[in-house]
């Protein structure tokens, strides 16, 4: 039930998304199939499924919300090429595909990389809105906030300076709550900006993005050590291969769980203020945390 | 006496830009301080100068205009640190200091280049103005079009596929209009965005930056043969190191010549509709193509 919502979230956000990609008919095409190449090759569009669903409880259009649900992704999948390049992580796959440098080079897919993170800007400030502009320039604002320094780039910066060292949960904390957390925040938050929605509520939204985030980390770092290879699509055992710390190396399953679980229901009672409207978004904190891929 | 006002209006940005970037008391301060190395190397700052100049002829208050003119040489610095990349251009020294991966690392100086793009969406988004925000947005769109795919990075990929091959004379404008030109032409441009300034006018400071663009373009190039190292304080004969196709190598020095004066005066008489207002512009445009560094 909750996950045909959900794929029809993603899809309808997956469509605008394709649309909005340039045409490649352009003398610098190259670029341009770079960076198709990445949006194209799938992912949960968690992101944006978030984002629309907030929507819908806010009674904001989709119209209003479809250029920042677009826009986090494109920042989203930027983020990837980027990490996956040799000089960060020196990935060759993801989703089981050849990574954009593997595919394009490694000096197209840094420009590649920046054209993401670019279009995402050309998009949400080249859109037309029924809701105030200066709406949209807050919601532009709290998008890039997200994403720099203070946000995902600054939990990257974290994440790799913590390499090979030992890393205290707190400190573990923090690079997730940048480096995924900030753009899970940004996927509620967006639609309460742009819908004028009072404090309150808005801390309400936040709340449950945040717990939710550290949630789902905590469901992917028990997948990375007990999943199923096969159900999701790539090798477990990375983060132990890495020496990486993880919620499972610094509490072990038990703990971890009952950690995710807690998590999930305080994700849940945060939004309990918007009453039945809120049946979607509580649904899919549950199926995130109950998942096997 | 406009060489004064030229220093006078870098000054002035400069200090906006020193004010603007992050501080380094945060954990994720390294990237802070990757930005700060890069944006502190120095530089003409001529597309700032070019959008105060501008915002001056159209009585537009330098509060509404600063936030972009910040945001400009933020995208310009950012395009210099990823085109210094060994996967790019490999260059060691920029501006007679190390470029920016020698001194904090790949991984770093991709993530600097990601936080400066990105830091520019937030600075102008996070802004105050006394504009109406829908004219901040259009001018916002003006920004990320000149920057991305359709402009700068267009400009980039299309450099980096010539590379080693025969570019006739149209290929090698191509390139320099979006490499270079496009934040030229935008710099320009946002302030008659943000003022609101009628079609014919905008197309009058178009028109002024596009042929201070390709006449700024010409003098690099002669200089890079002619110049006088000293003075230009890096070394000459790169480009016939590098087997760089440029207006020189087409066209020779005395016809290069006549070209980059044609396209100076074009400039100049594009602007000649703002009378005497234009007197800075014109005064620029001269200062530029007699400059020996």
């Amino acid at each position: 039930m909750i996950k045909q919502a959900i794929s029809e979230y993603a899809n309808k956000a997956e469509t605008a998304l394709y649309k909005l990609m340039p045409e490649t008919d352009i003398p610098q095409k190259t670029v341009c199939e770079a960076m198709k190449y990445s949006i194209e090759a799938g992912g949960k569009r968690l992101r944006p499924v978030i984002m629309l669903m907030c929507a819908k409880i806010l009674d904001l259009s989709e119209k209003d919300v479809m250029p920042f649900a677009c826009a986090l992704e494109m920042i989203h999948t930027y983020s990837l090429i980027h990490d996956d390049l040799p000089a960060m992580d020196n990935d060759d796959l993801r989703r089981g595909k050849p990574t954009n440098h593997k595919v394009f080079g490694e000096a197209m897919a840094i420009l590649a990389g920046d054209s993401l993170l670019n279009f995402a800007a050309e998009i949400v400030s080249g859109a037309s809105y029924t809701v105030p502009a200066d709406r949209v320039l807050n919601a532009l604002s709290e998008l890039y906030k997200a994403s720099g320094i203070y946000g995902m780039i600054g939990g990257q910066v974290l994440d790799i300076e913590s390499e090979g060292k030992d890393v205290s949960i707190d400190e573990l904390r923090r690079i997730h709550l940048l480096k995924t957390g900030a753009l899970i925040r940004a996927a509620g938050r967006i639609p309460c900006v742009l819908s004028g929605l009072d404090k309150d509520k808005t801390d309400a939204v936040t709340a449950f993005c945040d717990n939710l985030g550290v949630a789902f980390q905590i469901c992917d770092d028990l997948l990375d050590v007990y999943g199923d290879s096969k159900e999701l699509g790539k090798n477990t055992g990375s983060d132990i291969a890495n020496n990486k710390s993880t919620y499972v190396s610094i509490f072990g399953r038990e703990e971890s769980l009952v950690l995710m679980n807690k998590h999930t229901e305080m994700a849940i009672e945060s939004i309990s203020v918007f009453g039945d409207k809120a049946n979607e978004l509580t649904e899919l904190a549950r199926y995130l945390t109950n998942r096997k891929n």
